[in-house]
Protein backbone atom coordinates (compact mmCIF):
# COMPACT_ATOMS: atom_id res chain seq x y z
CA UNK A 1 0.00 0.00 0.00
CA UNK A 2 0.74 3.76 -0.73
CA UNK A 3 2.93 5.16 2.57
CA UNK A 4 2.70 8.81 2.19
CA UNK A 5 2.72 9.50 5.81
CA UNK A 6 6.09 8.32 7.02
CA UNK A 7 6.24 8.82 10.91
CA UNK A 8 9.53 7.96 12.25
CA UNK A 9 7.95 5.62 15.37
CA UNK A 10 4.93 3.35 15.65
CA UNK A 11 3.51 2.84 18.67
CA UNK A 12 2.34 -0.55 18.65
CA UNK A 13 0.78 -3.19 21.11
CA UNK A 14 1.05 -6.92 20.91
CA UNK A 15 -1.60 -8.98 21.78
CA UNK A 16 -1.30 -12.28 23.87
CA UNK A 17 1.56 -13.10 21.52
CA UNK A 18 -1.20 -13.29 17.72
CA UNK A 19 -1.48 -10.08 17.09
CA UNK A 20 0.60 -6.81 16.79
CA UNK A 21 -0.96 -3.64 15.72
CA UNK A 22 -0.02 -0.07 15.55
CA UNK A 23 -0.65 3.45 14.93
CA UNK A 24 1.86 6.38 13.49
CA UNK A 25 3.20 8.53 16.52
CA UNK A 26 5.36 11.64 17.15
CA UNK A 27 5.06 13.05 20.96
CA UNK A 28 5.13 11.04 23.67
CA UNK A 29 2.77 13.30 25.92
CA UNK A 30 2.44 11.14 29.10
CA UNK A 31 4.55 8.18 30.19
CA UNK A 32 4.27 7.14 34.41
CA UNK A 33 4.10 3.72 36.44
CA UNK A 34 1.26 4.47 38.33
CA UNK A 35 0.72 1.96 41.38
CA UNK A 36 -1.24 0.11 38.91
CA UNK A 37 0.45 -0.12 35.56
CA UNK A 38 1.85 2.27 33.01
CA UNK A 39 -0.08 5.28 31.34
CA UNK A 40 0.64 6.68 28.28
CA UNK A 41 -0.63 9.09 26.51
CA UNK A 42 0.80 9.56 22.86
CA UNK A 43 -0.03 11.84 19.73
CA UNK A 44 -0.88 9.85 16.64
CA UNK A 45 -0.54 12.41 13.13
CA UNK A 46 -3.36 9.90 11.68
CA UNK A 47 -5.48 8.62 14.73
CA UNK A 48 -5.30 11.80 17.28
CA UNK A 49 -4.24 11.51 21.09
CA UNK A 50 -4.05 7.61 21.86
CA UNK A 51 -4.54 6.40 25.84
CA UNK A 52 -2.35 2.94 27.00
CA UNK A 53 -2.71 1.40 29.76
CA UNK A 54 0.31 -1.38 30.28
CA UNK A 55 1.06 -1.09 26.15
CA UNK A 56 -2.35 -2.04 25.53
CA UNK A 57 -4.76 0.69 23.52
CA UNK A 58 -7.51 1.90 25.31
CA UNK A 59 -8.60 4.29 22.88
CA UNK A 60 -8.27 6.86 20.45
CA UNK A 61 -9.53 10.44 19.38
CA UNK A 62 -10.28 8.83 16.18
CA UNK A 63 -12.12 6.33 16.72
CA UNK A 64 -13.12 6.04 20.91
CA UNK A 65 -17.03 7.22 19.40
CA UNK A 66 -17.68 4.10 18.67
CA UNK A 67 -16.78 2.64 21.96
CA UNK A 68 -18.22 4.77 23.80
CA UNK A 69 -21.57 5.87 22.01
CA UNK A 70 -21.82 1.67 21.58
CA UNK A 71 -21.86 1.66 25.85
CA UNK A 72 -23.60 4.60 26.94
CA UNK A 73 -26.91 4.88 24.37
CA UNK A 74 -27.45 0.94 24.27
CA UNK A 75 -28.76 1.23 27.85
CA UNK A 76 -30.06 4.86 27.94
CA UNK A 77 -32.25 4.23 24.92
CA UNK A 78 -33.58 0.89 26.41
CA UNK A 79 -34.29 2.40 30.03
CA UNK A 80 -38.05 3.82 30.40
CA UNK A 81 -36.71 6.56 32.50
CA UNK A 82 -32.82 6.52 33.74
CA UNK A 83 -31.83 8.93 35.92
CA UNK A 84 -28.63 7.39 37.93
CA UNK A 85 -26.16 6.39 36.29
CA UNK A 86 -22.74 4.31 37.43
CA UNK A 87 -19.60 3.76 35.69
CA UNK A 88 -16.76 1.65 37.18
CA UNK A 89 -13.49 1.91 35.69
CA UNK A 90 -13.79 4.10 32.02
CA UNK A 91 -11.06 6.82 33.58
CA UNK A 92 -10.50 8.51 30.09
CA UNK A 93 -14.68 9.90 30.69
CA UNK A 94 -15.45 9.34 27.48
CA UNK A 95 -18.71 6.93 28.59
CA UNK A 96 -19.48 9.57 31.68
CA UNK A 97 -19.38 12.47 28.67
CA UNK A 98 -22.11 9.77 26.45
CA UNK A 99 -24.09 9.35 29.31
CA UNK A 100 -24.44 12.27 30.53
CA UNK A 101 -25.65 14.01 26.92
CA UNK A 102 -29.07 12.80 28.28
CA UNK A 103 -30.85 15.46 29.66
CA UNK A 104 -32.85 12.80 31.95
CA UNK A 105 -29.95 11.50 34.01
CA UNK A 106 -29.64 13.19 36.77
CA UNK A 107 -26.44 12.01 38.42
CA UNK A 108 -23.13 10.13 37.57
CA UNK A 109 -21.12 8.48 39.58
CA UNK A 110 -17.41 7.23 37.92
CA UNK A 111 -15.13 5.53 40.06
CA UNK A 112 -11.72 4.86 38.59
CA UNK A 113 -8.97 2.87 40.54
CA UNK A 114 -6.35 4.93 38.76
CA UNK A 115 -5.68 8.52 39.16
CA UNK A 116 -3.10 8.68 36.77
CA UNK A 117 -5.25 8.00 33.90
CA UNK A 118 -7.73 10.20 34.96
CA UNK A 119 -4.46 13.27 35.47
CA UNK A 120 -3.26 11.89 31.89
CA UNK A 121 -6.85 12.68 30.34
CA UNK A 122 -7.66 15.61 31.64
CA UNK A 123 -4.30 17.04 30.96
CA UNK A 124 -4.21 15.45 26.83
CA UNK A 125 -7.45 14.10 25.81
CA UNK A 126 -10.28 16.47 27.12
CA UNK A 127 -12.52 15.13 23.99
CA UNK A 128 -13.26 12.49 26.81
CA UNK A 129 -12.33 13.78 30.02
CA UNK A 130 -13.79 17.22 30.02
CA UNK A 131 -16.57 15.88 31.41
CA UNK A 132 -14.94 15.55 34.73
CA UNK A 133 -15.85 19.43 35.03
CA UNK A 134 -19.64 18.30 35.00
CA UNK A 135 -22.11 19.14 38.25
CA UNK A 136 -24.02 15.61 37.43
CA UNK A 137 -21.01 13.84 37.72
CA UNK A 138 -19.37 12.69 40.97
CA UNK A 139 -15.95 11.05 40.53
CA UNK A 140 -14.34 8.64 43.22
CA UNK A 141 -10.53 7.52 43.16
CA UNK A 142 -10.93 3.65 44.23
CA UNK A 143 -11.15 0.37 43.78
CA UNK A 144 -14.53 -0.04 42.02
CA UNK A 145 -15.08 -3.50 43.63
CA UNK A 146 -14.21 -2.17 47.27
CA UNK A 147 -17.05 0.63 46.21
CA UNK A 148 -19.67 -1.65 44.77
CA UNK A 149 -19.29 -3.80 47.78
CA UNK A 150 -19.39 -0.69 50.48
CA UNK A 151 -22.69 0.60 47.78
CA UNK A 152 -24.40 -2.65 48.65
CA UNK A 153 -23.85 -3.35 51.96
CA UNK A 154 -24.93 0.19 52.83
CA UNK A 155 -28.09 -0.59 50.23
CA UNK A 156 -28.73 3.54 49.90
CA UNK A 157 -28.21 3.95 46.20
CA UNK A 158 -29.84 2.61 43.32
CA UNK A 159 -28.64 2.96 39.55
CA UNK A 160 -30.49 2.47 36.31
CA UNK A 161 -27.63 2.18 34.47
CA UNK A 162 -24.47 0.76 35.61
CA UNK A 163 -21.55 0.74 32.87
CA UNK A 164 -18.57 -1.88 33.18
CA UNK A 165 -16.07 0.13 31.74
CA UNK A 166 -12.85 -2.13 32.79
CA UNK A 167 -9.86 -3.03 30.96
CA UNK A 168 -8.67 -6.72 30.24
CA UNK A 169 -9.25 -8.93 32.63
CA UNK A 170 -6.25 -9.25 33.85
CA UNK A 171 -4.34 -8.08 37.52
CA UNK A 172 -6.21 -6.11 39.78
CA UNK A 173 -9.12 -5.40 36.87
CA UNK A 174 -9.88 -9.34 36.91
CA UNK A 175 -12.38 -9.70 39.77
CA UNK A 176 -14.35 -6.91 37.80
CA UNK A 177 -15.32 -10.12 35.64
CA UNK A 178 -16.24 -12.58 38.72
CA UNK A 179 -19.29 -13.91 40.71
CA UNK A 180 -18.70 -11.66 43.82
CA UNK A 181 -18.46 -8.55 41.81
CA UNK A 182 -22.01 -9.01 39.90
CA UNK A 183 -23.66 -10.05 43.08
CA UNK A 184 -22.79 -6.67 44.81
CA UNK A 185 -23.67 -4.79 41.69
CA UNK A 186 -26.99 -6.77 41.48
CA UNK A 187 -28.03 -5.20 44.90
CA UNK A 188 -27.24 -1.40 43.88
CA UNK A 189 -29.47 -2.20 40.61
CA UNK A 190 -32.86 -0.63 40.18
CA UNK A 191 -35.83 -3.31 39.30
CA UNK A 192 -35.40 -1.59 35.57
CA UNK A 193 -32.05 -1.52 35.70
CA UNK A 194 -29.43 -2.40 33.03
CA UNK A 195 -25.74 -3.41 33.17
CA UNK A 196 -23.14 -3.41 30.09
CA UNK A 197 -19.91 -4.10 30.46
CA UNK A 198 -16.75 -4.49 28.64
CA UNK A 199 -16.48 -8.29 27.36
CA UNK A 200 -13.07 -8.88 25.41
CA UNK A 201 -12.65 -10.32 21.85
CA UNK A 202 -15.08 -12.84 20.54
CA UNK A 203 -12.02 -14.30 18.49
CA UNK A 204 -8.93 -14.00 21.38
CA UNK A 205 -11.09 -14.50 24.05
CA UNK A 206 -13.43 -17.28 24.09
CA UNK A 207 -12.98 -18.53 27.33
CA UNK A 208 -13.09 -15.16 29.14
CA UNK A 209 -16.67 -14.40 27.39
CA UNK A 210 -18.40 -18.10 28.76
CA UNK A 211 -16.92 -17.23 31.94
CA UNK A 212 -18.31 -14.25 32.01
CA UNK A 213 -21.47 -15.21 30.80
CA UNK A 214 -22.54 -17.53 33.31
CA UNK A 215 -21.67 -15.42 35.86
CA UNK A 216 -23.98 -12.58 34.12
CA UNK A 217 -26.64 -15.96 34.21
CA UNK A 218 -26.09 -16.23 37.76
CA UNK A 219 -27.72 -13.19 39.05
CA UNK A 220 -29.65 -11.94 36.04
CA UNK A 221 -33.20 -13.11 33.83
CA UNK A 222 -31.58 -11.73 30.87
CA UNK A 223 -28.04 -12.13 29.54
CA UNK A 224 -27.21 -10.88 25.61
CA UNK A 225 -23.79 -9.95 23.74
CA UNK A 226 -23.38 -7.57 22.02
CA UNK A 227 -20.65 -6.65 19.21
CA UNK A 228 -19.09 -3.36 17.86
CA UNK A 229 -15.86 -2.56 15.95
CA UNK A 230 -13.00 -0.53 16.76
CA UNK A 231 -9.83 0.35 14.70
CA UNK A 232 -7.52 0.29 18.40
CA UNK A 233 -8.61 -3.65 19.46
CA UNK A 234 -7.43 -6.38 18.48
CA UNK A 235 -8.70 -8.48 15.78
CA UNK A 236 -11.34 -4.86 15.30
CA UNK A 237 -14.78 -7.06 16.55
CA UNK A 238 -15.07 -6.65 20.41
CA UNK A 239 -18.02 -7.13 22.84
CA UNK A 240 -20.33 -6.14 25.55
CA UNK A 241 -22.29 -8.11 27.67
CA UNK A 242 -25.32 -7.06 28.40
CA UNK A 243 -27.62 -7.84 31.90
CA UNK A 244 -31.14 -7.07 33.03
CA UNK A 245 -33.88 -8.82 34.77
CA UNK A 246 -36.61 -6.48 32.99
CA UNK A 247 -35.33 -5.22 29.23
CA UNK A 248 -35.49 -6.86 26.34
CA UNK A 249 -32.63 -5.34 23.91
CA UNK A 250 -34.71 -5.18 20.77
CA UNK A 251 -38.15 -5.32 21.33
CA UNK A 252 -37.73 -2.43 24.31
CA UNK A 253 -36.34 -0.05 21.88
CA UNK A 254 -38.00 2.82 20.78
CA UNK A 255 -37.02 4.17 17.37
CA UNK A 256 -38.58 7.35 17.47
CA UNK A 257 -37.38 7.75 21.27
CA UNK A 258 -33.92 8.50 19.56
CA UNK A 259 -35.15 11.18 17.31
CA UNK A 260 -37.14 12.34 20.04
CA UNK A 261 -34.00 13.10 22.35
CA UNK A 262 -32.48 15.68 19.35
CA UNK A 263 -28.93 14.01 19.54
CA UNK A 264 -26.74 13.22 17.24
CA UNK A 265 -24.49 10.11 16.69
CA UNK A 266 -21.27 9.22 14.94
CA UNK A 267 -21.94 5.47 15.30
CA UNK A 268 -25.30 4.86 17.26
CA UNK A 269 -28.59 4.60 15.51
CA UNK A 270 -31.75 2.70 15.55
CA UNK A 271 -30.37 -0.02 13.26
CA UNK A 272 -27.18 0.00 14.76
CA UNK A 273 -28.77 -0.56 18.19
CA UNK A 274 -30.30 -4.02 16.60
CA UNK A 275 -27.87 -5.00 14.71
CA UNK A 276 -25.44 -5.44 17.33
CA UNK A 277 -27.52 -7.79 19.45
CA UNK A 278 -27.19 -10.06 16.52
CA UNK A 279 -24.48 -12.24 17.05
CA UNK A 280 -22.48 -14.36 14.21
CA UNK A 281 -23.14 -17.73 14.55
CA UNK A 282 -19.88 -19.54 16.21
CA UNK A 283 -19.96 -16.47 18.93
CA UNK A 284 -23.94 -17.74 19.34
CA UNK A 285 -23.59 -21.24 19.38
CA UNK A 286 -20.45 -21.05 21.90
CA UNK A 287 -22.27 -18.69 24.75
CA UNK A 288 -25.95 -20.71 23.57
CA UNK A 289 -26.13 -22.03 27.59
CA UNK A 290 -26.37 -18.86 28.98
CA UNK A 291 -27.94 -16.63 26.17
CA UNK A 292 -31.59 -15.70 26.26
CA UNK A 293 -33.60 -15.67 22.77
CA UNK A 294 -33.60 -12.56 21.43
CA UNK B 1 -0.32 -8.25 27.40
CA UNK B 2 0.57 -11.64 28.14
CA UNK B 3 3.24 -12.73 25.47
CA UNK B 4 3.61 -16.62 25.55
CA UNK B 5 3.63 -17.20 22.02
CA UNK B 6 7.46 -15.78 20.58
CA UNK B 7 7.23 -16.18 16.95
CA UNK B 8 10.88 -15.05 15.83
CA UNK B 9 9.19 -13.20 13.35
CA UNK B 10 6.30 -11.25 12.28
CA UNK B 11 4.69 -11.16 9.01
CA UNK B 12 3.43 -7.41 8.90
CA UNK B 13 1.22 -5.04 6.55
CA UNK B 14 1.76 -1.49 7.03
CA UNK B 15 -2.03 0.22 5.72
CA UNK B 16 -1.10 3.71 3.85
CA UNK B 17 1.14 4.57 6.91
CA UNK B 18 -2.16 4.66 8.95
CA UNK B 19 -1.92 1.29 10.62
CA UNK B 20 0.07 -1.60 11.02
CA UNK B 21 -0.47 -5.01 12.10
CA UNK B 22 0.95 -8.58 11.94
CA UNK B 23 0.82 -11.73 13.03
CA UNK B 24 3.50 -14.25 13.99
CA UNK B 25 4.91 -16.52 11.45
CA UNK B 26 6.67 -19.10 11.27
CA UNK B 27 7.95 -20.37 7.77
CA UNK B 28 7.31 -18.40 4.09
CA UNK B 29 5.32 -21.22 1.78
CA UNK B 30 5.26 -19.24 -1.31
CA UNK B 31 6.78 -16.33 -2.42
CA UNK B 32 6.15 -14.93 -6.24
CA UNK B 33 6.30 -11.90 -8.15
CA UNK B 34 4.22 -12.39 -10.45
CA UNK B 35 2.91 -10.27 -13.59
CA UNK B 36 0.84 -8.33 -11.71
CA UNK B 37 2.15 -8.17 -7.65
CA UNK B 38 4.17 -10.41 -5.21
CA UNK B 39 2.27 -13.22 -4.18
CA UNK B 40 2.91 -14.71 -0.69
CA UNK B 41 1.61 -17.51 1.39
CA UNK B 42 2.79 -17.79 4.93
CA UNK B 43 2.08 -19.95 7.81
CA UNK B 44 1.17 -18.52 11.24
CA UNK B 45 1.44 -20.45 14.20
CA UNK B 46 -1.71 -18.58 15.06
CA UNK B 47 -3.83 -17.83 12.59
CA UNK B 48 -2.95 -20.66 9.98
CA UNK B 49 -1.81 -19.84 6.51
CA UNK B 50 -2.08 -16.58 5.69
CA UNK B 51 -2.06 -15.34 1.18
CA UNK B 52 -0.43 -11.83 1.06
CA UNK B 53 -0.83 -9.98 -2.56
CA UNK B 54 2.09 -7.13 -2.57
CA UNK B 55 2.39 -7.37 1.69
CA UNK B 56 -1.31 -6.99 1.74
CA UNK B 57 -3.07 -9.47 4.01
CA UNK B 58 -5.50 -11.19 1.84
CA UNK B 59 -6.64 -14.05 3.50
CA UNK B 60 -6.26 -16.20 6.66
CA UNK B 61 -7.30 -19.78 7.52
CA UNK B 62 -8.65 -18.61 10.68
CA UNK B 63 -11.10 -15.79 9.68
CA UNK B 64 -11.11 -16.51 6.02
CA UNK B 65 -15.28 -18.09 6.75
CA UNK B 66 -16.11 -14.36 8.00
CA UNK B 67 -15.30 -12.62 4.56
CA UNK B 68 -16.39 -15.59 2.21
CA UNK B 69 -19.74 -16.50 4.06
CA UNK B 70 -20.69 -12.92 4.22
CA UNK B 71 -19.84 -12.44 0.56
CA UNK B 72 -21.74 -15.56 -0.82
CA UNK B 73 -24.53 -16.49 0.90
CA UNK B 74 -25.98 -13.03 1.49
CA UNK B 75 -26.71 -13.00 -1.92
CA UNK B 76 -27.39 -16.36 -2.47
CA UNK B 77 -30.08 -16.55 -0.08
CA UNK B 78 -31.85 -13.38 -1.91
CA UNK B 79 -31.96 -14.27 -5.25
CA UNK B 80 -35.22 -16.65 -5.60
CA UNK B 81 -33.72 -18.97 -7.81
CA UNK B 82 -29.42 -18.77 -8.27
CA UNK B 83 -28.70 -21.29 -10.72
CA UNK B 84 -25.73 -19.56 -12.52
CA UNK B 85 -22.93 -17.44 -10.43
CA UNK B 86 -19.56 -15.35 -11.52
CA UNK B 87 -16.71 -14.25 -9.42
CA UNK B 88 -14.55 -11.92 -10.86
CA UNK B 89 -11.28 -12.01 -8.69
CA UNK B 90 -11.40 -14.78 -6.17
CA UNK B 91 -8.75 -16.53 -6.94
CA UNK B 92 -8.22 -18.14 -3.60
CA UNK B 93 -10.97 -20.06 -4.28
CA UNK B 94 -12.95 -19.14 -0.63
CA UNK B 95 -16.39 -17.29 -2.71
CA UNK B 96 -16.54 -20.19 -4.52
CA UNK B 97 -16.22 -22.56 -2.04
CA UNK B 98 -19.00 -21.38 -0.80
CA UNK B 99 -21.00 -20.58 -3.45
CA UNK B 100 -21.44 -23.85 -4.64
CA UNK B 101 -22.33 -25.01 -1.33
CA UNK B 102 -25.67 -24.40 -2.57
CA UNK B 103 -26.82 -27.61 -4.49
CA UNK B 104 -29.37 -25.01 -6.56
CA UNK B 105 -26.13 -23.54 -8.47
CA UNK B 106 -25.49 -24.95 -11.49
CA UNK B 107 -22.29 -22.95 -12.51
CA UNK B 108 -19.94 -20.87 -11.10
CA UNK B 109 -17.32 -18.74 -13.83
CA UNK B 110 -14.51 -17.44 -11.65
CA UNK B 111 -12.14 -15.05 -13.38
CA UNK B 112 -8.79 -14.57 -11.97
CA UNK B 113 -6.28 -12.21 -13.63
CA UNK B 114 -3.28 -13.73 -11.79
CA UNK B 115 -2.57 -17.14 -11.85
CA UNK B 116 0.08 -17.29 -9.75
CA UNK B 117 -2.52 -16.94 -6.53
CA UNK B 118 -5.09 -19.89 -8.02
CA UNK B 119 -1.15 -21.83 -8.33
CA UNK B 120 -0.31 -20.60 -4.85
CA UNK B 121 -3.25 -21.34 -2.99
CA UNK B 122 -3.79 -24.77 -4.47
CA UNK B 123 -0.72 -25.85 -3.70
CA UNK B 124 -1.01 -24.43 -0.01
CA UNK B 125 -4.31 -23.16 0.93
CA UNK B 126 -6.73 -26.13 0.05
CA UNK B 127 -9.26 -24.75 2.69
CA UNK B 128 -10.40 -22.37 0.22
CA UNK B 129 -8.65 -23.82 -3.13
CA UNK B 130 -9.79 -27.26 -3.03
CA UNK B 131 -13.02 -26.21 -4.42
CA UNK B 132 -10.69 -25.70 -7.86
CA UNK B 133 -11.53 -29.14 -9.04
CA UNK B 134 -15.48 -28.65 -8.78
CA UNK B 135 -16.59 -29.45 -11.85
CA UNK B 136 -19.05 -26.95 -11.04
CA UNK B 137 -16.35 -24.57 -11.38
CA UNK B 138 -15.34 -22.96 -14.19
CA UNK B 139 -11.90 -20.76 -14.02
CA UNK B 140 -10.58 -18.17 -16.81
CA UNK B 141 -7.38 -17.08 -15.90
CA UNK B 142 -7.70 -13.56 -17.59
CA UNK B 143 -8.73 -10.14 -16.43
CA UNK B 144 -11.82 -9.76 -15.47
CA UNK B 145 -12.52 -6.41 -16.98
CA UNK B 146 -11.82 -7.79 -20.55
CA UNK B 147 -13.82 -11.03 -19.99
CA UNK B 148 -16.62 -9.01 -18.25
CA UNK B 149 -16.51 -7.00 -21.56
CA UNK B 150 -16.47 -9.75 -24.26
CA UNK B 151 -19.45 -11.63 -22.21
CA UNK B 152 -20.87 -8.53 -22.58
CA UNK B 153 -21.08 -8.07 -26.19
CA UNK B 154 -21.46 -11.47 -26.72
CA UNK B 155 -24.87 -11.32 -24.85
CA UNK B 156 -24.61 -15.19 -24.67
CA UNK B 157 -24.45 -15.26 -20.98
CA UNK B 158 -26.82 -14.29 -17.57
CA UNK B 159 -25.69 -14.26 -14.17
CA UNK B 160 -27.80 -14.46 -11.16
CA UNK B 161 -25.17 -13.86 -8.44
CA UNK B 162 -22.09 -11.74 -9.08
CA UNK B 163 -19.26 -11.51 -7.17
CA UNK B 164 -16.67 -8.95 -7.45
CA UNK B 165 -13.53 -10.14 -4.72
CA UNK B 166 -11.15 -8.58 -5.76
CA UNK B 167 -8.37 -6.28 -3.91
CA UNK B 168 -7.64 -2.93 -3.20
CA UNK B 169 -7.96 -0.39 -5.92
CA UNK B 170 -4.56 0.56 -6.72
CA UNK B 171 -3.00 -0.70 -10.20
CA UNK B 172 -4.93 -3.27 -12.05
CA UNK B 173 -7.53 -3.80 -9.94
CA UNK B 174 -8.49 0.07 -10.66
CA UNK B 175 -11.13 0.10 -13.10
CA UNK B 176 -13.05 -2.97 -11.15
CA UNK B 177 -13.99 -0.24 -9.04
CA UNK B 178 -15.45 2.24 -12.34
CA UNK B 179 -18.65 3.28 -14.17
CA UNK B 180 -17.56 1.15 -17.61
CA UNK B 181 -17.25 -2.26 -15.43
CA UNK B 182 -20.26 -1.92 -13.62
CA UNK B 183 -22.10 -1.00 -17.23
CA UNK B 184 -20.56 -4.35 -18.49
CA UNK B 185 -22.16 -6.16 -15.33
CA UNK B 186 -25.20 -5.01 -15.73
CA UNK B 187 -25.85 -6.64 -19.43
CA UNK B 188 -24.45 -9.86 -18.15
CA UNK B 189 -26.74 -9.76 -14.97
CA UNK B 190 -29.82 -11.85 -15.28
CA UNK B 191 -33.20 -9.56 -14.33
CA UNK B 192 -33.32 -10.29 -10.50
CA UNK B 193 -29.51 -10.47 -10.29
CA UNK B 194 -27.59 -8.94 -7.08
CA UNK B 195 -23.82 -7.85 -7.47
CA UNK B 196 -21.96 -7.99 -4.18
CA UNK B 197 -18.73 -6.37 -4.33
CA UNK B 198 -15.29 -5.96 -1.87
CA UNK B 199 -15.61 -1.89 -1.22
CA UNK B 200 -12.86 -1.50 1.16
CA UNK B 201 -13.02 0.40 4.67
CA UNK B 202 -15.74 2.90 6.04
CA UNK B 203 -12.89 4.18 7.59
CA UNK B 204 -10.14 4.04 5.87
CA UNK B 205 -11.47 4.44 2.14
CA UNK B 206 -14.42 6.96 2.70
CA UNK B 207 -13.49 8.79 -0.47
CA UNK B 208 -13.75 5.67 -2.75
CA UNK B 209 -16.69 3.81 -1.16
CA UNK B 210 -18.44 7.50 -1.91
CA UNK B 211 -17.01 6.91 -5.32
CA UNK B 212 -18.61 3.11 -5.63
CA UNK B 213 -21.74 4.39 -4.91
CA UNK B 214 -22.09 6.43 -7.14
CA UNK B 215 -21.28 4.46 -9.71
CA UNK B 216 -23.68 1.77 -8.92
CA UNK B 217 -26.21 3.75 -8.43
CA UNK B 218 -26.03 4.99 -12.20
CA UNK B 219 -26.69 1.48 -13.54
CA UNK B 220 -28.96 -0.21 -10.50
CA UNK B 221 -32.12 0.42 -8.70
CA UNK B 222 -31.03 -0.67 -5.80
CA UNK B 223 -28.04 0.37 -3.54
CA UNK B 224 -27.17 -0.87 -0.15
CA UNK B 225 -23.90 -1.20 1.76
CA UNK B 226 -23.10 -4.18 4.25
CA UNK B 227 -20.40 -4.04 6.82
CA UNK B 228 -18.78 -7.09 8.55
CA UNK B 229 -15.77 -7.66 10.53
CA UNK B 230 -12.41 -9.04 9.54
CA UNK B 231 -9.24 -10.17 12.00
CA UNK B 232 -7.07 -9.45 8.86
CA UNK B 233 -7.93 -6.13 7.50
CA UNK B 234 -6.90 -2.79 8.56
CA UNK B 235 -9.19 -1.41 11.35
CA UNK B 236 -11.16 -4.72 11.55
CA UNK B 237 -14.50 -2.79 9.66
CA UNK B 238 -14.97 -3.70 5.95
CA UNK B 239 -17.85 -3.12 3.61
CA UNK B 240 -19.05 -4.66 0.45
CA UNK B 241 -21.49 -2.84 -1.84
CA UNK B 242 -24.60 -4.73 -3.18
CA UNK B 243 -26.73 -3.79 -5.76
CA UNK B 244 -29.37 -4.76 -7.78
CA UNK B 245 -32.79 -4.04 -10.17
CA UNK B 246 -34.88 -6.16 -7.97
CA UNK B 247 -34.15 -7.59 -4.66
CA UNK B 248 -34.23 -5.76 -1.05
CA UNK B 249 -31.79 -7.15 1.15
CA UNK B 250 -33.57 -7.86 4.43
CA UNK B 251 -37.03 -7.36 3.52
CA UNK B 252 -36.44 -10.24 0.88
CA UNK B 253 -34.67 -12.38 2.84
CA UNK B 254 -36.81 -15.33 4.04
CA UNK B 255 -34.87 -17.21 7.35
CA UNK B 256 -36.89 -20.53 6.84
CA UNK B 257 -34.88 -20.92 3.29
CA UNK B 258 -31.54 -20.26 5.35
CA UNK B 259 -32.65 -22.85 7.76
CA UNK B 260 -34.36 -25.37 5.16
CA UNK B 261 -30.99 -25.95 3.53
CA UNK B 262 -28.81 -27.94 6.05
CA UNK B 263 -26.06 -25.72 5.46
CA UNK B 264 -24.30 -25.16 8.59
CA UNK B 265 -22.28 -21.59 8.91
CA UNK B 266 -19.38 -20.47 11.25
CA UNK B 267 -20.64 -16.54 10.81
CA UNK B 268 -23.61 -15.89 8.46
CA UNK B 269 -27.63 -16.28 10.13
CA UNK B 270 -30.04 -14.41 9.47
CA UNK B 271 -29.26 -12.32 12.17
CA UNK B 272 -26.14 -11.21 10.76
CA UNK B 273 -27.80 -11.12 7.55
CA UNK B 274 -29.79 -8.25 8.56
CA UNK B 275 -27.77 -6.38 10.76
CA UNK B 276 -24.82 -6.12 7.91
CA UNK B 277 -27.02 -3.73 5.98
CA UNK B 278 -27.69 -1.75 9.52
CA UNK B 279 -24.72 1.18 8.76
CA UNK B 280 -23.40 3.49 11.38
CA UNK B 281 -24.24 7.12 11.58
CA UNK B 282 -21.15 8.47 9.90
CA UNK B 283 -21.05 5.93 6.98
CA UNK B 284 -25.27 6.50 6.21
CA UNK B 285 -24.67 9.63 6.71
CA UNK B 286 -21.63 9.96 4.04
CA UNK B 287 -23.22 7.92 1.36
CA UNK B 288 -26.97 8.64 1.91
CA UNK B 289 -26.64 10.63 -1.96
CA UNK B 290 -26.51 7.08 -3.16
CA UNK B 291 -28.03 4.49 -0.52
CA UNK B 292 -31.64 3.75 -0.91
CA UNK B 293 -33.97 3.43 2.24
CA UNK B 294 -34.08 0.22 3.67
Amino acid sequence: MDQSVKPSQWVTETFEGQVQFGFPRSEILFSEQSAFQTVEVVQSPTHGRILLNDGCFMLSERDEFIYHETMAHIPMFLHPNPRNALVIGGGDGGTARELLRHASLESCVLVEIDEAVVRACKEFIPQTASVFSSPRLKTFIEDGIAWVERAAKEGTQKFDVICVDSTDPVGFAQPLFGDEFYANLKKILSPNGIIVSQAESPFYAEKMQKTLARVLKNHFKRVHFLNFTNMTYPGGLWSFSYATDAIHPIDDLSASRIAASGLSFKWYNSGIHEGAFLLPEFQKNHLKEYLNPL
